[in-house]
C-alpha cells in the first residue's frame, strides 16, 4: 500500500477532499469478483491519483493528455504499435521485464524483447552465419550455455536478431526478405558459436507522438548498438536478452532502458585479413569478435 | 517526492535493479528545459514505475493494458471521448476538477464539467423555462448568488444545462435540437429563478472499452440525476457545478465520483394543481421545486 502523501502547501480541508475522492473510487471496485483484477485497478487508483495531487495537474495540462493519448491512439494500427513504444520510452516495459525476471544469483539478465522478433527464423549450424544478405561488419560471437552451477546445457535453443548497418530489421521491408536472424543449438559442451553483424544503434519510429514528446524533453530517441537473443532449455526459465557493444556511446542513453552493465560486452574489431575462428575468408573486409556466456536460472525462479 | 518503497517479499539484489532503472529513466528527463514538463514526466514516472512495482504486474496483464489502450484509442473520434470517460471512471477527472479548485471557505463545491456544455445556449429571463421541449416534470429551481462574505452578486451569469427524461442531452440527437439549456442572469438582489426539469439518472456511453471493464469490476455506468450549473461574475473564480436529488439511489454509486454532500439537493414533489410560484399553470402533472444558494470566491483563491 503506498503511504498516504503530506501536501503541506494545501489546507486540510481540500487534503479531506482529495482523500474522500479516492477512499470512494476506491470503494467502487470492492465489488469485483477477480481479486487480481480488484488489485490491479485499486493501486492504479492510488497512483493515478497521487501523481494528479504531486504535479497538482492543471486543467489544461489534463487536457493535453487527452488530446496525447488519443493521438497514440489514432497512429497506432496493426504495423505500428505507440502506445508500446510510449511504453518502452519511460521504462514501464522494462520495468515490467525486471518484475517478471527477478535477480537470480549469476543468471545473466534480461531485457526488453522488443518488437522485431519473428517466429521460425531459420536453423543454423553452430558456427552458421545469420547474416543472411544482410550489410554489415561480419562479427563472430561465441559463448556457453550453463546453468547455475556452472554445468553445460547441451541443446539450449538459441534465437537470435538483430538490425542491419543502416539500423533496420528486415521485417521493416514490406517485401517479406528475412535477414539478419536464425537460430541454433548450444553443442554438447554447451558451447555455441556463429556469424553475425557488429551491432549498430537505430533510432525508434519517432514521427509520432512519443517521437514529439522525446524532443519536447530533450531525449534522443535513439537505441544503443545491440544484438538480440532468446534462449530456451528443458527446466529453465527462459531468457530474452540483448548484448551491447562496450564503447559505445549511446549505452547510457538507450531510449527504451534496456542497457545492463552485465550486459555489455567487447566487440574486438580485427583487420582485414586477420585469421577467422573458423577459417572463413572475408577478403577486404575488418571484422569483430565477442564473447557472451549464458548462465539460465531454473524454471519457476 | 514519493517516499521509496519497501518490497518486502523481493530481493535486495531486484530491489537494486528496479530502483536503478528508476533512476535511469528520471536522469533521461534532466535535461528536459521546460521544467514544468520535466516535473510532470518525472513524477509520471516514479508513479507509474510504483504500480507496476507494487502489483508486480505480469508480462500477460501488461498486454492486456496494451490492447485495452489500444481500443480505447481506436473508439476515440470527433464524437466520442473514451479517454475522457476512462479518466472520469477512474476520478481521475475529478480529482483534477479538485486540484484546481480548493476549498475555499463556504464556498460552493466545483465537479465535473461533462461532455455535454454548449457555448452560445438561449438566453431566458430570470423566471423563464430552461426546457425547450424536453420531456419531463417540471422543476422550479432558485437560489441567491453570493460572495464569501454573504454579499448578494449581481448581473452573474448563470449557465444551466441538463438531459431529458430518458437520460439524453439534446446535443446526443444528430438533428441539431436544442433543449435543456440556457443562460440567465442574477437580479439585483443576486437572485435567480428558472423553471427546468426534475433530474433523471442516465448511463455514460457503455458499448466501449470502458464499459467493458466497468462491466468486469461490478461496477454500474449509471451517473446520479443532476443538473449542471457553471456560474460566473467579474473577480470571481468561475464555479463549474452540478446540484444532486437527495434521495436519489445512484448518490452513493455516481460513476464519475461528482457527488459532494453539499451538492445533494431536495426536489420537493408538488401535486398535480399545486399552485406554482409564478403562477404558471401546469395542468395535470406533478412539479418539483429545489433551492441552491451559491458562493462564489473571489478569483485567483
Ligand atoms: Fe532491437
Ligand atoms: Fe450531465
Amino acid at each position: 500500500m503506498t503511504r498516504q502523501q503530506e501536501y503541506t502547501t494545501v489546507s486540510d480541508a481540500q487534503q479531506a477532499v482529495e482523500e474522500k475522492l479516492i477512499a470512494n473510487v476506491l470503494t467502487s471496485f470492492e465489488g469485483c469478483t477477480d481479486d487480481r483484477l480488484k488489485q490491479i485497478m485499486q493501486a492504479l487508483v492510488r497512483h493515478l491519483h497521487a501523481f494528479i495531487r504531486d504535479v497538482r495537474l492543471s486543467e489544461t495540462e489534463w487536457n493535453q493528455a487527452i488530446e496525447f493519448l488519443t493521438e497514440v491512439g489514432h497512429i497506432t494500427d496493426d504495423k505500428r504499435q505507440e502506445f508500446i513504444l510510449l511504453s518502452d520510452v519511460l521504462g514501464a516495459s522494462m520495468q515490467t521485464i525486471n518484475v517478471n525476471n527477478e535477480a537470480r544469483g549469476n543468471a545473466t539478465e534480461a531485457t526488453v524483447f522488443g518488437p522485431f522478433f519473428v517466429e521460425d527464423a531459420p536453423l543454423i549450424e553452430n558456427g552458421g552465419d545469420i547474416a543472411g544478405g544482410a550489410a554489415g561488419e561480419p562479427c563472430w560471437v561465441e559463448g556457453t550455455v550453463r546453468d547455475l552451477d556452472g554445468n553445460p546445457i547441451p541443446g539450449a535453443r538459441i534465437e537470435v536478431w538483430e538490425a542491419d548497418d543502416e539500423g533496420f530489421y528486415d521485417v521493416q521491408h514490406a517485401d517479406g526478405r528475412v535477414y539478419g536472424r536464425a537460430h541454433l543449438f548450444s553443442d554438447d559442451k554447451g558451447h555455441y558459436r556463429f556469424w553475425g553483424l557488429t551491432p549498430t544503434p537505430y533510432p525508434i519510429p519517432h514521427d509520432g507522438p512519443v517521437g514529439r514528446m522525446l524532443q519536447a524533453t530533450g531525449r534522443s530517441p535513439m537505441r544503443a548498438s545491440h544484438l538480440h537473443f532468446m534462449v530456451t532449455a528443458p527446466q529453465m526459465r527462459t531468457l530474452v536478452t540483448h548484448i551491447f557493444v562496450n564503447g559505445d556511446e549511446l549505452l547510457k542513453h538507450d531510449t527504451v532502458f534496456g542497457v545492463k552493465q552485465s550486459l555489455v560486452k567487447d566487440f574486438i574489431q580485427q583487420p582485414a585479413g586477420a585469421p577467422t575462428p573458423d577459417g572463413r575468408e572475408l577478403g577486404e573486409t575488418t571484422w569483430a569478435k565477442a564473447h557472451f556466456d549464458i548462465v539460465l536460472a531454473p524454471t519457476g525462479s
